[in-house]
Parts: C-alpha cells; sequence; structure tokens
C-alpha cells in the first residue's frame, strides 16, 4: 500500500508527532520539537530516548508499541491520507502558511487554557495554502443558521472571493456551508479577480476540519468538503481516522481564527461556539465583524453583543469588511450624495424654497412675508435657487422650478 | 370668542412673540426676550420700539399692522388654542421643561446652522411635560417602517412606557406611529410603573408637532394625535393654522432630540429625516441608539451607519437603552450562563467527558489512552465530572452520566 507513495522522513516525523499527542501540542513536546527538529524528535521519542518531560505527554499515545510499530502507524497515517488526495504540510514545507502563525501568542488565544500552541502539521486536501492572513476572511456562525443568515454568509463570501480573498470556515451545517457554497459559486462563475490582476496558487476557500483528513463531518457535506478540495483546500491537524470530538471543535476553531485576517461572525446564538472563534480571534490580536439581524431572532442575539460590548465592529458586507482590515483602503459610501435636489439645501434657503409655489408666481415680498426673514437673506437664498436651478425667476416674479430627472444628470 | 378664555399678559405676549418669527427665534429677538422678559419685549416690539437689530428680524412677519392688530391676532391664537384643548407655556410656568433646555448649546444641534435656539414657548395639549430628560427616550425612525421596524418600535416604545418613562416621537407615519402606539397600548393597560413606584403627572408620550397645534400632519394620524393629548402630551411651537412645511420638520427635530435622554434610531434608510435627528440628539450631548435589522433591508442602512461609524450605540431593546442612559443600572445579561452543564467545562475536563461512553463502563486507563493525556490530568478531570453529576463510577469503571432535567434544578 505504501509502496507508491513517495515520503520524505520529514514526512514520516510529522506524521509520527502529530499521533503522539491531542493537539493542541503539549509545550514540552512542542518546544523538543522546534528545538531538535522534527525528525531527530521523532527518532528520539518513538526510542524513548526523548527527555523525561516530553516522555510523560507522549506516553499515553505511545503505549507498548515498538518503535517499528510507531513507524508503521505514521506511514499508515500518510498512506491513508495520500489515498484521501492529503499530503501532510510542516514548517519546512513552502505552502506551510507560516505568516499566519507568526507573531501569534497562542497562549492567549483561549481565555481558560494557557496551554494552547499552534499546529505541529496540518494534514492538507487541494489547492496550496495562501501565504498570509491578510488574504483570508473567516467567516463562522451558527450551524442552525436562518435562511437569512445563510443568504448573508453565502452574499459576503461570494464578494470576498470575488475580491480575490480566502473564505476560512469549518464545514459545519448552517454558516460555515453557505460561505463555502458561497465562495465555490465564485469560482466556478470564474469571478475571482486577485487585487494584483492575476490569479495565484491558493483556492477560494479554507474547510478546517475537526477530524481526519479521510473523514466528512457532518456526513452530510461529503460533496461539499469534496468540492473545497477541487476549489480550495481541506485542512486538519489530526491524523487520518481521527472522530469529531466537542473538544476538538474548540481546538480547531484557533486555526480558523488565525488563518484569517478578519473573523465574520454572520448569524450566533447566545450560546454559539461561533462566538467562542471571535473570542480567539480576539484574543491572537485579528480583527472581529458581526453581522447585524432583526433583534428579534435569536439567533442575532449573539452579533448584537459582540456589537454592543466593543468586541466586534458592525459589517453589512465586505465593503466594510476591507475598511476595518485595511482601514487605510477606501471605505464603503457611508453617505451617499443625495438625488433629490432639495436635500442639501441650508435651513434658510430650505424655508425660501417651501415658500415658492409650484403653480403661478410671487414676488419677492410676498416671500419675505412667507419665510419671516430678513430681504438681504431671502435674496441670497433666491440667488442659490435660481443658480442651481430650483427656483425660476419671470418678470420680477419668482416660482418653484421643476428640477431636470437626476438620471439624464 | 374670547370671553371665556382666561389667559395673562404673559401669555398673551408669548403668542404674539412666537408669531413674530419663523422658529428657531433669531438670535436678536432671542436676547431682547430673555434681556427685557417677554411683556416688556412684546410691548415694545408691537409698538416698533425694540432695537432696530430686533425690529428688523420681526418686521417681516409684523408687516404693516397697528399694535392692537397684532395683540388681537395674538389673543385669537390663544383662542384658537384653547379651542384646540390646547394651553401656552412658557419658562415662566411650572410645567416648562426648563432642564430639558438647560446646559444645551443650541448653536451645536445643526452643523449648517449656527443660529439655531432653543424655542421660546410651546403650545401644549393634553398632560403635563415631564420634568427633565432623564424620564424621556425619543423614538424616530423612518416614515416608510416595515413591519420588523414598525413591532420592534412598538415593542420598545411598550417596554420605556413600562418602566415610567416617556416616549417621545413626532407623529409621522411608521416608526413614530407606532412608537406613540407601543406607550400608549401599555398606558391603556394601565401597565405602567413609575421608578419611584407611584404614578406622576406626565403621561407615557409625547408628539413634537411641526404645525399649529389645532392641526393634525398627517391628516391620517389625526385619531392618533388626539389619543397622545389623552395619555400624553401634543407640543408645537408653532402657532396655530400653521402648516408643516420641510424646513419646520428639520426645526422641529431638535425638539425631540433635546426632550428625550436618548435618541432612538429604529429603522432609517440613508436619506432618513431620523438621521438627522440623531446627529441633532449627538451635537445636543444626547445618547443615540440605534436598533439593527437585517443588513438586506434598505431602512436598516442608516442604523448600521450610526452604529459602525461609532456615532450611536447599538440596541435590541429597552435594557440596552437604559444601560447606555444609566451606565450604572444593571445592564442586560449580556453572556447567560449555560443550561448545559457540560458548557462550563475547561478543555481537558471537556477532552476526559467526551471519551466517556454514554453506554458501558471503561478503566481509567482506557480513558488515558483515549485522551493521551496524563494520568493525574485524567484522574483530576474524572474528579471534577463525579462532583458535578457528569460521570459515574460503578465497580472502578466509568461511565458518561446523564444529567438530571435543568427544569428540576
Amino acid at each position: 500500500m505504501t509502496a507508491h507513495l513517495s515520503v520524505t522522513a520529514y514526512d514520516v516525523a510529522l506524521a509520527g508527532l502529530l499521533r503522539c499527542a491531542e493537539p493542541p501540542v503539549p509545550a514540552p513536546l512542542r518546544d523538543f520539537v522546534s528545538g531538535a527538529g522534527a525528525e531527530l524528535a521523532w527518532e528520539a521519542i518513538r526510542h524513548r530516548a526523548a527527555p523525561p518531560e516530553v516522555m510523560c505527554v507522549v506516553s499515553p499515545r505511545l503505549g507498548e508499541q515498538t518503535p517499528a510499530e510507531l513507524e508503521s502507524a505514521a506511514l499508515l497515517d500518510l498512506s491513508r491520507a495520500d489515498a484521501a488526495g492529503a499530503r501532510i504540510v510542516g514548517p519546512q514545507h513552502p505552502e506551510w502558511p507560516a505568516e499566519c502563525w507568526q507573531a501569534l501568542d497562542w497562549t492567549r488565544a483561549y481565555d481558560d487554557c494557557p496551554h494552547m500552541a499552534g499546529p505541529l502539521a496540518l494534514y492538507c486536501r487541494g489547492l496550496p495554502l495562501p501565504e498570509g492572513p491578510e488574504r483570508c476572511v473567516s467567516v463562522v456562525g451558527s450551524r442552525a443558521a436562518t435562511s437569512y443568515g445563510a443568504r448573508v454568509a453565502g452574499g459576503i463570501a461570494a464578494d470576498i472571493a470575488g475580491a480575490g480573498r480566502v473564505v476560512v470556515s469549518g464545514a459545519a451545517f448552517g454558516i460555515d456551508a453557505a460561505a463555502h457554497r458561497g465562495a465555490l459559486h465564485v469560482a466556478s462563475g470564474s469571478g475571482v479577480v486577485r487585487d494584483d490582476g492575476a490569479r495565484d496558487a491558493a483556492g477560494v476557500t479554507i474547510a478546517v476540519l475537526s477530524c481526519g483528513i479521510d473523514r466528512s463531518y457532518p456526513a452530510a457535506h461529503r460533496g461539499l468538503i469534496d468540492a473545497v478540495a477541487v476549489g480550495g483546500t481541506v485542512v486538519t491537524e489530526y491524523p487520518p481516522g481521527f472522530t469529531p470530538m466537542r473538544h476538538r471543535f474548540l481546538v480547531r476553531n484557533r486555526l480558523i481564527a488565525a488563518l484569517g485576517g478578519a473573523t465574520v461572525v454572520v448569524e450566533a446564538g447566545r450560546r454559539s461556539g461561533s462566538l467562542n472563534t471571535a473570542t480567539t480571534a480576539a484574543n491572537l490580536g485579528r480583527q472581529v465583524c458581526a453581522v447585524p439581524g432583526p433583534v428579534t431572532s435569536a439567533l442575532s442575539l449573539g452579533c448584537h453583543d459582540l456589537v454592543r460590548d466593543g468586541r466586534a465592529g458592525l459589517v453589512t458586507g465586505w465593503a466594510d469588511i476591507a475598511a476595518l482590515i485595511d482601514p487605510l483602503a477606501p471605505g464603503p459610501a457611508t453617505h451617499r450624495p443625495g438625488t433629490r435636489p432639495a436635500d442639501g439645501l441650508d435651513l434658510i434657503t430650505s424655508r425660501v424654497h417651501d415658500a415658492l409655489p409650484r403653480r403661478g408666481e410671487i414676488t419677492v415680498d410676498d416671500v419675505v412675508r412667507e419665510v419671516a426673514l430678513p430681504v438681504p437673506d431671502v435674496l441670497g437664498a433666491l440667488a442659490v435657487l435660481h443658480t442651481t436651478g430650483l427656483a425660476r425667476r419671470k418678470d420680477g416674479r419668482w416660482s418653484r422650478a421643476a428640477p431636470a430627472p437626476a438620471r439624464h444628470a
């Protein structure tokens, strides 16, 4: 089975190391691998020759297996990953998203877990990972999304992908699925335009799993996850065969939070796991955004809490997100210029405009009496209205002019 | 007609002064009245004996009328107001809402109108005005409200009234009407409980008109405005017979903004006049609140702009508004405690809990192998789970316990 599998000693070491402790990697193991390198660390561990504090954290998983059995198990993982179309990616591989992890203080990721750490390696299926978090936006939310939430998530994801960015999510029901699909829909329509005008190697969306790369969770999303592996990348730090568990969702969420330069919560009840992802993103120094919804919807409560408490910026679409990620970029047009010409008038001019009749004409004295303003103010206002085409003068008498239709302006 | 009308010289002076310049009162007139007092100022003006800068701003309205004609016109206004069930209220009357105007810098109310001023007097119909802005919340929004916006405005207004506060609005279609009706509905159900446990003289809602007190605008709201005059107060600074005009809406809005300790925008398109009220409230130093809605709704764009740009606090109901008005008051429960017992577990305990089978039992060694954690960590987690009733031990083997239903806890 492994005869046709071309793997390096480095790949085997990564696979072995991912097997010997439940993520997040315990600090002694993390420090040992980081100091000795993956291959030496793996050799030491499978021969029970690593320092005692390392052996302490790995021995529960090693059990009674011999060094040869451990090597075989690692090879089997790579073989199962290969059969699923996946490769293993570690810090020495070019596509390792080092910039996503750089400068992150993982110990701050969770309020109640100071031993949190980044991934030792990732199983990846599909296109190469994007280089840095500034290329990615994480879109998360409730599994029990409303049709409103799903529609908004899909639309935002499509706009993110359309702008050449990558949508990161968790392949769950509801918002996650809508986000992946929204991005893939754009990809299938070839609507993706990279910022630099070219297409790069990365896809439009990343699904981060809380189980082995050879599994689909939820099972109903097997087709969706396969589609993500074509139009983007499926990643996990769990070895093949590993099943999703409650704590693995929490641990997985830190990767969603870290991969995106911003995390957008589209719909979330007060107990939604996506609020956990939002908190993690904030703890890691990432921008958190929340999409509002009807105050009558329980599934928008969490989003409203985030905004009200100052933990997230309110966003209504990609333009708002882009403005938060890069405050120097052109933001959304908050105050669109009025198209009704009388809208921009100051109070006195507006008052004079109101006094002018639509039919018939009146004298300046009539206007003065009507608006109860000094003559110079009235004459000044009439001049403004005349110049802007809002008032008409005929034989010294004044009337309101019908402005030309704006569409021809 | 005036035979049965009991009026003081002060009332006549106020009515005369309200007639002789379009609100907002021009600064020379305001300063003259404030220095000389209303009665002396009115005598001087109607005899053309006021200082030139005052005569300059009042002469357009005085026209050619004699002092006696001017006095008659003021009396006629009071008579028409009386026929409409209204009285005139000025600074010397006990119900003048001095606290609402105190410490306000009216010149800042509008960005483009440095000559803005407070009202010289008000025509009032119905119950006495409340003492200060801390008793009032202004609720404004689009005339073309959606059913969502109307429902939310009505609900928030009912809660404001139910808490013994007064809902201030403008009697317009849409949000205004829903707010008045929501407050009146509570009043009719006797659901109003004042903060101090007693009922005070003020009603549950105030409608500020942009026309004479004897008029109803919009005409379709005649019944609503009459109902406000029973359960609350209708007010205006315009003399009887004055018609609503575009600039009068803008000028009127400053009173809505000033009367409320907070102004809540429920639904507003990007061009809604209620955004003008919100800006005025902010300029006057009042708290501005905005209710979010679907990002797909054009009528929530203005609210989302306000929140996103930091010009309003996001509120989803009266509890949020109350917390913004009085930050020391108990706020809304943002983080409701979970009712599922396994929710509050730390990551390690959660991991051990996940490893326990729902059916059958496993040994501690089984758990250690499954969770890949050192034995002491596993034993500690099992102890926590056992204590909280989430794990069961039988003959040294462990299983997951079904927690008792929370409703009996």
